[in-house]
């Protein structure tokens, strides 16, 4: 704990900036949060026709502004740590570095005002909100269980892109390019939006054999958003018991993880309420 | 208990309005609901072109018929209880008073009309309906298994709307503007419309980047149903199993979890009701 | 069990028709079926107007062929059974008999040949395939766990339908007839296409304030679905739970119904295992 | 073990192309993916006119390219197994013969180039690269627990199928026609898109009685889809947890349901490995 004054106010800062318990540093992250919806609020406003052409220049203003106020907390959190290159290469650091570009780059390439949307990305650190007390263990819980089934997700979506693939190559075969399956990649397009069931009806088959195809990859997807909800219903599930298992350690090993109903413990057998 | 013959009517009022253990006062609630499903009824049809020229009369003369009857109930609410003002600011109060309102002002205001479609407000009796018996104990655990799962829908919803401003504002980028992606806002309805698996139509990408990013944001809204899935599922399950289990441990050897038609512990065998 | 000779072959037709354990029982359902079948597709056929033309008497035979089929089927179900009453008021009676009537009405009243389209109903008799002894144990399972939930699923839909009325109405009023909402039975009937996500697109919002409205529909239809989801996953499990419970009776007292974990008789406190 | 030369090398050959265990083996998989899927993309590339053009020639000679290394790879297999004729029929040998057999068509019979996307089978193959072990045992669990989902995914599928063809055909009577709704096939497909929220819009009702009977159609498909879902769910719980449980029973008290890292029975405390 540093001791000398500089180092105080350092730490103090580090405390606002970075830590949520006390009420200064809670302030600070309602502020900031406050500051991103709302410059959020003026980029999207911005590029709505009828509101930029009377606005443009209190839009241009209250940009500038933003921007010079997320540089002076980017600059605050550089000089409130000991490594600020720890902070620059982390996933926040970088994802305010992207936010900030844009602004300074429209100085030199006039027209990059498009970039400005980048600034879309700070809203990523909505999930900083969390860190408030009551949320935290749920977002704990819910990410600890979802981390689990990364991996089944991922191997069921391969498998959905692979049918789309093939489903929508068949389309391609079957309607024949007078009816918008112009080419394969526009059938497998065709493919994702309508196995994941949302149907914008851009394209649509017109032939009869085009429509009993369709049908088939309807029905597929519509059976299919099963899996991903079994697997993840019971990592939910898994990682809800594990919360509940007993924590105390057996008396007679000291090993840990005996199921909420057992009696013995099961690495020694030794009964797990004597003395208790 | 009211004993004196004024607070009699008083009490008798309030059974047959507020309560539904006696005939009359399910026979009340019965025909209060008929007389909003009526009156929720002439209003749809009232909006109908084709049926407003020929019947306006027979409806306007129906709505103030409606009016009155429903006017009546409000005052025999007031007057039958003892803190009228409890009544006036309770979340069914204030809804009765919304309905009513509108139709007093069409007075004032000629061509408020339209205003009286708030009596489908009213539609939100109908959960009072509930209160007979047998519904009574699949309602209350629904809604206590609900209420838990609250704040983590409200994450997830969170996060969702996180995601489609995100992906709005990439899809604004990518499809500039001569596609229906006019603007962020509109972009980020694109985005909510796909997510949900709606898929109107009536805005969907053209370039093949767009769609690229497209098929990125229905993926993302087919496999992410299975979290809140996963969540209400793992819920309902807790609260089902909570209400099958007397909370009491074994006064033998301590366990919990024992079903509430048990006069036994199942893991020990002694009785559960021993000096209680 | 007849004896006489006459009464010998109602009961082997019985078997056949009504029974699948012999071997002509079984060939019989299949025949069955197979003619339902066919006779449905010729009625699918016939509506094509490509096909109609060309095949038209062929398709008029087949139908009188059928319809003589299903005639010698239903007299022989009622010849075959004691009490004849019983079987044309059954559902399944009622259906055939429904299937047959339009073909005789379309000799009395010519141009009622779109009633033949009656005949769809008889697919329900797929559901007698079955039977067949290798699925009966799923479909029981199925059957019980879902007359549970039947309850639970209506009280979710009544909500479903109060919230459309009530959102529908609230988006008649934002977008106030000029874009397709142009009265509130048909407000109503878009929030039901929007809240179910399938999105036709045939009626869509046109103002910002609407798309606000129908964001939060689309939201609420894409989250809900969850509940009957997590209602219905309950009641499988607890129906496999119930089948999974142990068998035996408790040798002190003969109740049964102990959970496959227990050691005691929850409801007298003996040994589950004394002398097993 | 084959120890003579010429059995050598193939045994070898055999080690890299059907076993994945080596470092060769490992390599040649990977190396046949990135060959599968560059492959695919040349053909889908191809399909797109304004890419066809300018580089027919490059793809032409990409397809003989890969043809041919294709060949190489089935020759391989073939002489590198004692029986060769066990993976012409087995069915990653028929999908490698129909994806080999349209190139060598389209010599024969000009125009055929459309029959090459038959390729797109081979991205059955990328399923081979789950073998690599740290896949293994997700797959093998889910697919496990998927296929006793089968029976009862094929009924539920029925029903939807039974549903869609009656309400289709009253769907059907109701329009009458001038709709959309032309034969009874066009509005079973109408039945399809709509009871799996796909809702494509191409054919949508326009008589109020139409949108009644679509709107029981949308809310049956919103509701059910809960089925399928609580069935897959609840058998993905059973595997994971026969998974996960030893199936002996303690010879002590001879109670199940054992963790498989368990020494000692959790419920009277025995070693469950005396004796064995």
């Amino acid at each position: 704990m540093p001791t000398t004054q500089s180092a105080d106010w350092r730490y103090r800062l580090h405390e606002i900036i970075y830590e949520s318990n006390t009420r200064a540093g809670k302030a600070f992250d309602v502020g900031l949060l406050i500051a991103i919806f709302t410059s959020i609020l003026v980029v999207m406003l911005d590029s709505v026709e009828s509101l930029h052409r009377p606005c443009a220049t209190l839009f241009n203003r209250l940009e500038w502004f933003y921007t010079f106020l997320f540089t002076i907390e980017y600059i605050l959190r550089l000089v409130s740590i000991r490594k600020p290159w720890r902070y620059v290469f982390s996933v926040l650091g970088l994802i305010d570095l992207i936010a900030l570009i844009p602004s300074y780059l429209s100085l030199i390439f006039p027209g990059a005002q498009a970039l400005l949307v980048f600034r879309a990305l700070r809203l990523l650190r909505v999930f900083r909100i969390f860190k408030l007390a009551e949320f935290l263990t749920e977002i704990d819980f819910l990410t600890t269980a979802l981390k689990g089934s990364l991996r089944k997700i991922s191997i069921f979506l391969l498998t959905v892109l692979t049918l789309t693939v093939i489903l929508g190559s068949i389309m391609y075969l079957v309607e024949k390019r007078e009816n918008g399956f112009s080419n394969i990649p526009e059938s497998i397009y065709w493919a994702i939006v309508t196995i994941t069931t949302v149907g914008y009806g851009d394209i649509s088959p017109v032939t009869p054999m085009g429509k009993f195809v369709a049908s088939v990859v309807m029905l597929i997807g519509y059976a299919i958003i099963a899996v991903p909800t079994g697997i993840i219903t019971h990592d939910i599930a898994m990682a809800a018991r594990k919360r509940k298992e007993l924590p105390e350690s057996c008396l007679n090993c000291g090993r840990e993880g005996h199921e909420s109903d057992a009696l013995f413990c099961k690495h020694c057998g030794a009964s797990l309420f004597v003395g208790r």
